[in-house]
This record gives structure tokens, sequence and C-alpha cells, in this order.
């Protein structure tokens, strides 16, 4: 089965806008089991819209737009698909009564224009919008199926979700929709990843595929199914051979943020953080407090960017910030403890180094990064040297700095 | 002239990338002069490709395609571009020497299939690539042109900016370019915009337009003209007219960004800064100190997310944080004043409040935030109520910190 994503809107062609619903709907249209050969995007132009419909429908079972549903003039994707498919538009009282009570909730009352909005090609099935105004429609024509939708994402989205995805599942009930699980890792590079489970990456079915990111490394394991336990068993068998050979590197999947999982980390053992951070600038402190409840385990964050911070404020000997090299084990360390008296918290974690583009040192160019870690009974330090300018050096100091920490957490560092 | 974009890669069509390439280019393609009616987005498939060259080249004036220029099996544009327009491939010793030096610097001896990025449809002129081994190409068929661009955004903006952009205003001397000036303002609401220079709005040349960001407010002035001191002299005077009605919220322009602007202030003027957090986390300190030289003026930031951080480290009246309130404009000054005095700093800056979801307090709702900012003979504070989630809240309180910072160095608090 073939499907085909129509953008619509002179916005999109003018470059004001991402087209990020292209990328979300192609990606579900895959997972659902479509295969999707082209994506087109087209202005709010009646004719050149009506061509652009007649070219998806002679190459896709199912053709997907948004945009272009507005209660302005130079909304006509719904006159559009009229045309394509030599049907009228008809005013549905039910759509009007929707939109009424949209515009009621928004504290506005409905204009002649907006009636447009309750216009709906012949025969279509409409898609309520419980954000905006303009209702979306399904449309079917000779076994093939046509869905309108909104172009704002906060609107079109949940009505993907809630209603026109389940509808394509009965549409279309053949497909073979596509699993998968993402597992997160930090501490591992690419390299060892590829050299300790390279074989799976040959497997054709399920999929395993790494993709790094910004200091992690992300396995997704994916396979397509009618049946959802089969493909889950599936997965499961595969990630739990990864488990076993990478378990140790794995802090999350899918959805999990390091913050948040060292965030719980924090609250199950009943201890309390404090973050003392040069070179990150708070970054550090900024993603662990980017989560809600954050004040139940983080105490305090210092960014003691100059020298003198570090030896007032956190007992950082002068001799070691006045070194040659400047950022070194001791400075990290110091730092740590330093905040962790300060904060009166169980852990104190630090960051030093060299972001750039400037600075750097004899022995520490421009990309070292120490990150240090302090607790009751014991204390560790560790350095990177890392590539990249001022706000991936910054970036990945941080992304260390988390994952030091996780790590000390989840298993302890002696290994 | 009609210009049309080509985006090539299996990858975007299974929604793994965004296609930021596509915006990018639209928007370049409109500020050359060319009217873009499609944008087109197809797999790795020579057939399919083939098509849609043939397609855009019989719509369009100017055809630029990005991906699929790559050393592996899947790409393709080449070879479909040679068959849209019937001419054969070959073999440029000069891509070749260029192909081969790329790889060198970074550590890769050429293998056979490296030889593939240097194949050029005939006629073809080459685009050196600085960045990534394979080399661009534009072609010339009928008076139109096809360009082809590498993928990868890093490879392809330099390409395009430095070779094909200049290429393309001598292949098509009669266009009118857009030129624009962004004006960018804070503390001033859109309402408040609209209502100062809503005429403004209604002019058809320059064209002027809000857009509202995160805390701020960007009005553009456009205008287009073969000539580009014509069009300057345009937009400077619309600009004036701006500039004399709301200079007093205008940060900055085009590029500038608040942090660098306020940096860039407290160089001039020898002030020395220091900032206490409390629910913004640490954003504060981390936009303040991704700015390169952040250190010539930023001494140190205290994330103090207790209330006991407050009254230890900065010395804020333990009832002022007791207060059933418990943010509050005492406690945004103690602050303020406290992180000032502990960094031997001319300026403290702070931010208190409640950033949700959950929390608040009696007379401060989630969303509440205190700025606080204290200098040698004075000290000002003011409160904002934000709507939004934990990550909007956060990001708006940075913004007005930053905004407050910014209107006492440029013109003082008194009016």
């Amino acid at each position: 089965m073939k499907a085909e994503v129509l953008s619509i809107g002179t916005e999109l062609l003018l470059g004001e806008i991402l087209d990020t619903n292209a990328q979300y709907l192609s990606r579900e249209l895959q997972n659902l089991g479509f295969d999707l050969y082209h994506r087109v995007t087209v202005g709010d132009n009646v004719e050149r819209l009506t061509r652009a419909f007649e070219a998806a429908l002679a190459r896709a079972d199912l053709v997907v737009s948004t945009g272009g549903l507005g209660p302005t003039s130079d909304d006509v994707t719904c006159e559009a698909l009229a045309r394509a498919l030599g049907r009228e538009l008809v005013f549905s009282e039910e759509a009007w009564e929707m939109v009424k009570a949209r515009l009621e909730v928004r504290g506005r009352s409905p204009c002649d224009s907006d009636r447009k909005q309750a216009l709906l090609v012949s025969g279509a099935t409409f898609v309520p919008n419980r954000v905006g105004a303009a209702p979306g429609q399904v449309v079917r024509e000779g076994g093939k199926t046509i869905v309108l939708l909104p172009g704002p994402p906060r609107e079109m989205i949940p009505m993907w979700e809630e209603d026109v995805r389940p509808l394509i599942r009965r549409d279309f009930p053949g497909l073979r929709p596509l699993f998968s699980e993402d597992l997160k890792l930090v501490g591992i590079p690419e390299a060892l990843v590829q050299e300790t489970i390279g074989d799976l990456f040959q497997s054709p079915d399920p999929t395993v595929a790494p993709y790094v990111g910004l200091g992690e490394v992300r396995i997704r394991v994916a396979t397509r199914d009618s049946d959802e336990q089969r493909a889950r068993a599936r997965i499961k068998h595969v990630v739990d051979t990864i488990r076993s050979k990478l378990g140790k590197y794995i802090y999350g999947s899918d959805g999990d943020e390091l913050e948040s999982v060292v965030g719980e980390l924090l609250v199950r053992k009943g201890l309390s953080l404090a973050v003392a951070e040069s070179c990150t600038g708070g970054l550090v402190a900024h993603r662990i407090t980017s989560v809600p409840g954050a004040s139940r385990y983080f105490k305090m964050g210092l960014v003691a960017y100059g020298p003198r911070a570090k030896w007032e404020c956190l007992g950082v000997r002068k001799e070691d910030v006045e070194r040659d090299d400047a950022v070194n084990p001791e400075v990290a360390i110091s730092m740590a403890r330093g905040i962790r008296a300060m904060a009166a918290a169980d852990i104190g974690l630090s960051t030093t180094g060299f972001a750039g583009p400037s600075g750097g040192a004899p022995g520490a160019p421009v990309g070292t990064i120490y990150v240090g870690l302090v607790w009751p009974n014991g204390n560790y330090v560790e350095v990177q040297r890392y590539p990249g300018n001022r706000s991936t050096v910054i970036g990945l100091g941080a992304q260390a700095a988390l994952a030091l920490l996780w790590r000390f957490l989840a298993r302890g560092l002696e290994e």
C-alpha cells in the first residue's frame, strides 16, 4: 500500500516555517506499514493544489494533506480536493456546531468567514479538532482514502493520533505496522558498540541500527508484523541479547532522558545533589532542574566561572587554579568537594575545562573537560577531550557530567 | 522566474531526518527573486528520481536538488539527472583530485566506490565541497539551470553561499532580490507594537511584519529591488521611523542575540555581573556563558534551588523565604544583593518563582517569576506571570532577566 504526504501553504514555500508535519507523518505512515515514495509541498493556489491532489491520487492509496483549512480566502485545500474528485462542497451543520463551540472557548463569536470551515467535500467524514477551529476531513474514493488535516502541529498531531490513525488501520486492515524499541547508552564509543554487537546490525529482522547523538548512542530494534504481541516478542529477544552484552551502558529506553533517569535514581536512593560548574556554565544545573520535582534532590548549583570564585567559594587551592594547565583533576575534585560541603549535599558534581573558541593551556587544549564526583566515602575524576565548537563542547561536557553521575548511581564506578 | 526544490533521500521519506535544507533553500530562492510553487521529496530510486527531474524541469527555470551524491550504490541523483537530460556521465579528473584531497584530510585513503563521486553529468560544472567529499554540480540545458548539492547542511550551505548563489545571480541577471532588516525588541507586548506602528503593517513596500518569539518581538522590514543600494535606502527610511517610535525597546537587529548584546554593554561599561537563580535553574548563566569571552564580565552564578541555599549562601532573610507566598520581591532583591556581594561583582541579577507544573503559593501561582537587579547605588524588582508549561516558563523567566539587565545597561530603568 502506498501513501503520499501533501504539505500545503505558501508560508512553507516562503521558507517561513520548517515543515515538521511532513517528517512526523512520514514516520507515522512508514510505521503503519505504508510505502512512501513522494512528498510534495504546494502553496495555497487552487489550480496547482488540484493538480497535486490528482497526481497524488494517481500514485498512492492514501493521501494525507496538512494545511489550508482555515477561514480566510487563501485557504483552498477543501475546494481543490472537491475539484480533483469532481464533487461539490456541502455545508455541514454538525461541523458548524463544533467550529462555533471551539470559537466560543477562545472567547470569539463566529463571523461569516468562519462558516467556510464547516464546508466539507461531499461524502466526507469530518474529524473533530479539539484545539483549533478547523475540523479535518476523511474522504473515500474508489478504494482510496484522502485525509485533510490542519497545519498547526498542536492541532494536527492529536487529531492524527486520536481519530485518523485508528480509522486508517480500519481502512487498510492488511498493513504490517512497524514496532520498535530504542535503547539509550552513555559512556561507550560508537566503535565499541559496533565491535560488540556489529553482527546484529546485519540481522534482516528485527533490524538493529545505531544512531549517534550528543554524547550518547541510541540503538533501535525494529520489526514489522500484523500482530503486535508477536512483534514485541521478537524485539524483546534481540533487546535481551543487547542488554546481556551492553547492559551496563544502557541508561534507558524510548522517551527516557538522562536527567530524568538520574533524578529517579537520586529519589530512590534518598540522595541529594549539588553541582559546581565552570566551563559548562550552568547547563548541567539547567538540565537537572528542567525535570519537574527536581527540588526533591537538587540542592544547589554554582557557576564558578573565574578562578576567584573557585578558591573563595569552593575552597579550591589557589595554586591548583594558577597552575600552568589551570584545569586539572585537583581543581575538579576540589570543586565537587566544595559544592558538596557548601550545599550540605550527599553528592558533589563538577565540571572544569576549556570550551573555546580561544583559551586552552599547555597540556589542556580547547575541548578538554574534567568531570569530578565526590560522595561520602570517595571521589572520582575523569577527563575528556572533545572536538567541535563552543556550544558542542559545552553540550558534551554537561552530558559527560550527567553520564558519570548516572554510572555512579546505577552501578558504581569500579568497572 | 520559477524555481523548484528537490529533496532527495529515502531517509527523508522514512521520517528519520527533518528536512531543514528545503526551508533554507526556499527562503534563499525567494530572497533571490524566484517564485517557488513546488517542493518535492523523492527517495533514492533512479526511475522516480528521473521523473521528478523531468517534472521539475517542465515547470521551473531553476531546479536545486540536495542529497544522493555520495559514494554508495543507493546514491543515484547524478544518474537520474543524466537520464532526464539524455546525457552521459563522465569521469572528471579535476573532481577526482578534489575528492581524494578531501578524503585525505579525513585520514581515509580513497577506495573504488569513491570514484563514483567524481562522475559528472556531461557538460556540468563542478562545485567544490570544502567540508565533505562529494562535489556539487551545475548543469545548464536550454536556458534552464539545474544544481545538484549534497544533503548534509554543513556541506550544502557553504557550497550554496560561496559558489552557487553568486553563479545563479549571474545566470539570472533580471532578478529582483529581497532585502530585509530585522529589528529585535524586548519589554514590549505585541499589542503595543501593533498599536504604535500598526499603520506600517499595511505598507505595500517595504513590507513591515511583526513576529513573536519567546519573550521578544521581531519586526521585519523587507523590499525587492534589482539595486541593493536603492533597496537599503528604502528599508532605512522605514527602520528610522520605527526606531523613532519604538527605539527604546530595540536591543539589536538581524543576527544579534540578547546575551551577546548584554555582554558587549558590560564590556563597554567595564562592569561585572553575577547571577542568582532559583526557578530558572541555571539557564540565565548558561545563556550568558554561551557567548565566547563571557569570562571578561561574568563572575559567578548560583542556582539556589531550595530555601536553605537562599538564606545560607545569599543571606536572604529566613522569614521572607518562609512567607506564605515563598517567592516575593524581598527574596528577589536579597538574592541579587547576596550574589553581588558573594562574587564581588558590580551587578547582581536574580530570578525566583514557580515554573510548575505543580507548586505555586497563595498570591504566587505557577508561572509567577520575580526578577531582581542590584547595582552599586540602587535596586529594582519586577514581576511577571507567564502562561505555559515548565520549559516555557523557565525560558520566559530567563529571557525576562536578560531583558531587564539589557534595559538597565542600555538606557536605565527610570522610564
